[in-house]
């Protein structure tokens, strides 16, 4: 029988600190329940939302997209409205809705995720960007580190780069863009990581500006950053590194289903 | 006798939540006493320092300046760093720090103050930004809300704006600028006030904001806010914008302290 519930879209933006990341989790607070659980107050019973990309505790969203499947028929502005009243104080926010065909799958149908990774270099400890971005103490070369993303774009084997839980049935993936920006700041330097593919492994991002950090302060040489990735061996990797400077900052589909 | 402890001066960074404001209290965190806190375990006994401008509860320091004596002649950056290592989790950070003369005082030397308020507008509730701005969900003219803001240029006695546990001795006081910046967001649009004068009365900043607003909604006309100047009546002011849209953005000496 064919599913005949008007189905919706959400753009999610979330802070990831006191969520145990994305994923519905029975003993801890994710990101998923906490919306699932708005949903049931608008519409008793179970829901269950999927989302483009499940981000892991600590990494934050700023255009996470997620599909429910709803009874009655809602106005996408009064829904997100409705969502944003039950969600007040949990760090939670529906930022756009609109309702789709039903054969929009959030995940499914989405043709690339975009990450923006922050990192702050300066000697004084982060205060009003604590948990929002990595904080590191030296300084980075931005070139350097360019020179070593640049040896990661295109179709590879990504076993380096990929956490040893990651589920994903291939580590090949193509990797469209990885661009280092640099930004000064009144006190330190703050380096922006922009990447973008169509899918990507548990862990790459984080794992590819460990790596690179490496290279930024000079421990590392781009040749390396090859080596690395030539040895599809996770020993290879630089460290990982933490949840809170990574964002989901965007998903593209074939059709934007907020235009 | 001459005091001939070497003085320091430094500069702070700071986020307001869980502080009951800069100033020094028995029951309450404050950032003066997280400062002082430090120092005692650089050189044992009581300190006091003195700060430029004192900040409400939730209002935030981006380059607030206070000056501290010292027994010891200490290396300035080595005495940062020393008290970021005492502040470390407290979201105090020491972002600069210099020695300089004794007749040096943070509070009385200083020439300007210069402060940030900043206002999102838009639907959803904010999440990395929650405490850091105010969050309102109607539109705002910001056109309409500098040309009330130049209304309040120049020196006035600024009654209206002043709280009434201002202890300033006068209400006469000289604004210097008061910039209305307006900022596309992805979802929803932030306007920034930029303030500067030599000093402020109590709650000033948020009591000329919290009028501004209403102006750029449109339930005040520009002619209103001239009106409530002139009326010197606290009764007159709009509502006071809340403290965590705040920041002490920075203080000017005849000098640059930290050059």
């Amino acid at each position: 029988m064919r599913n005949v519930m008007p189905r919706y879209v959400l753009k999610i933006e979330y802070h990831g600190a006191g969520f145990a990341g994305w994923q519905r989790q029975k003993e801890h607070p994710s990101v998923q329940g906490t919306i699932e659980a708005a949903l049931a107050k608008l519409e008793p019973g179970d829901h269950k939302i999927a989302a483009a990309g499940r981000t892991d505790a600590g990494v934050h969203g700023l255009a996470q997209v997620a599909h429910c499947d709803l009874v009655k028929d809602w106005d996408a502005f009064r829904l997100s409205e409705a969502l944003n009243f039950h969600l007040r104080g949990q760090s939670v926010a529906i930022v756009d809705c609109a309702q789709v065909a039903d054969d929009f799958h959030a995940r499914f149908s989405a043709l690339e995720r975009r990450y923006l990774y922050r990192l702050i270099s300066r000697r004084a400890p982060l205060t009003h960007d604590r948990g929002l971005a990595w904080h590191i103490k030296h300084k980075l070369d931005a070139n350097a580190m360019q020179v070593g993303a640049d040896r990661l774009l295109g179709r590879h084997d990504f076993t380096t780069f990929r956490s040893s839980i990651c589920q994903a049935e291939s580590p090949i993936k193509t990797l469209d863009q990885l661009r280092v920006e640099e930004l000064r700041l009144p006190h330190g330097t703050e380096y922006r990581f922009h990447v973008r593919a169509r899918s990507f492994l548990h862990n790459q991002v984080r794992s590819f500006v460990g790596t690179l950090e490496r290279v930024g302060v000079g421990a590392w040489t781009p040749d390396e950053v090859s080596r690395a990735l030539k040895a599809r061996d996770r020993a290879a990797c630089g460290p990982v590194s933490p949840p809170g400077g990574l964002y989901l900052a965007g998903v593209t589909y074939p059709e934007d289903p907020f235009a």
